[in-house]
């Protein structure tokens, strides 16, 4: 996606070989009509698959995944990252390591949002380990719904964490796939 | 707003006299279609305010306040509850008391993002006891920035909040004002 990779050119920060910082349009300030068509791409490649529900996860999935339920006319999930202890039951959950935080959250969902009649597309603003995507699969897996794909905004294509939800057969689309961030400089696939 | 009212009466689960459960929706499941009317209420509302900046908070403001920011072509800014504190003199922060988690939180906004010559638009889901709108407006004057107003999903008119706000000159808009939760049933003013 044009618009998006200009964007991560001209505004985001690479803070490392493995780090690139998108908070002035992504991460902690929006810019939501970047949001929009990214909405609309989500949209057109998913468009065939029948989908019922998006899952994301809070705080910086939720942006994108509205403005793709809007184009679908879906309802948005975003996945808690604390659990209410008093609904334990009542929730799917599953666990979720962060590298970059090295910390470990619980998150959940609500059983009441989504059935095993559901067609889920998981979208979610990073992929670089695929942890948080992995987890969101568990839970989608856990409510017996089919997993349509996996929507991502950003891809780090160096990490792990596409190769292996594309080998364990997911429909991973990144609309912005990065192959290095060495040297201070952001390169796309 | 009279959709949401009618949303908030279908779907709003009423837990008791003072909590109304509105996850279907709002909080935990989204409606997108709706998310986008709120956004055009907002921005109708506040069209001739010069807004430049919208500032809510994680996670529930996140889409109401894109969906405004869509309409208004200005960015969104969320308030993340938790500070990187590595970054504690790059911050403007303020602390938030929940009364409903009885727990305080520090929210937090880079610097980089609001300056003295913006007019910021304060967006969040809830207006209960007022703290999260406070604390976001604290943010705002620690940047010296000007604020055009408070918008408001659902604020629950029987608590103090709203009147504490208007009283101290600020402009606040509620597109749903409940008056009672009183016996199981949602009335508004």
């Amino acid at each position: 996606m044009n618009l998006l990779m200009k964007k991560i050119k001209e505004d985001g920060e690479v803070l490392s070989d493995s780090v690139l910082k998108v908070d002035s349009f992504l991460n902690h300030q929006i810019d939501p009509e970047l949001m929009s068509e990214i909405g609309k791409e989500f949209a057109r490649r998913f468009q065939d698959e029948g989908i019922t529900k998006i899952l994301t996860i809070e705080s910086s999935g939720i942006a994108p995944s509205v403005m793709t339920g809007l184009q679908l006319n879906v309802p948005v999930i975003f996945a808690r990252k604390r659990k209410s202890l008093t609904l334990i039951n009542e929730l799917y959950s599953s666990t979720v390591y962060s590298f970059t935080k090295q910390e470990s959250n619980e998150i959940s969902v609500s059983k009441k949002f989504i059935n095993d009649d559901d067609c889920v597309l998981i979208i979610d603003d990073f992929l670089a380990n695929g942890q948080a995507a992995i987890g969101l699969a568990e839970i989608v897996k856990k409510s017996k719904a089919k997993i349509a794909g996996i929507g991502i905004v950003i891809e780090k294509g160096f990490q792990e964490g596409g190769k292996n939800l594309r080998e364990q057969g997911f429909r991973v689309e990144s609309l912005a796939r990065i192959s290095s961030l060495n040297n201070g400089e952001v390169s796309f696939y």
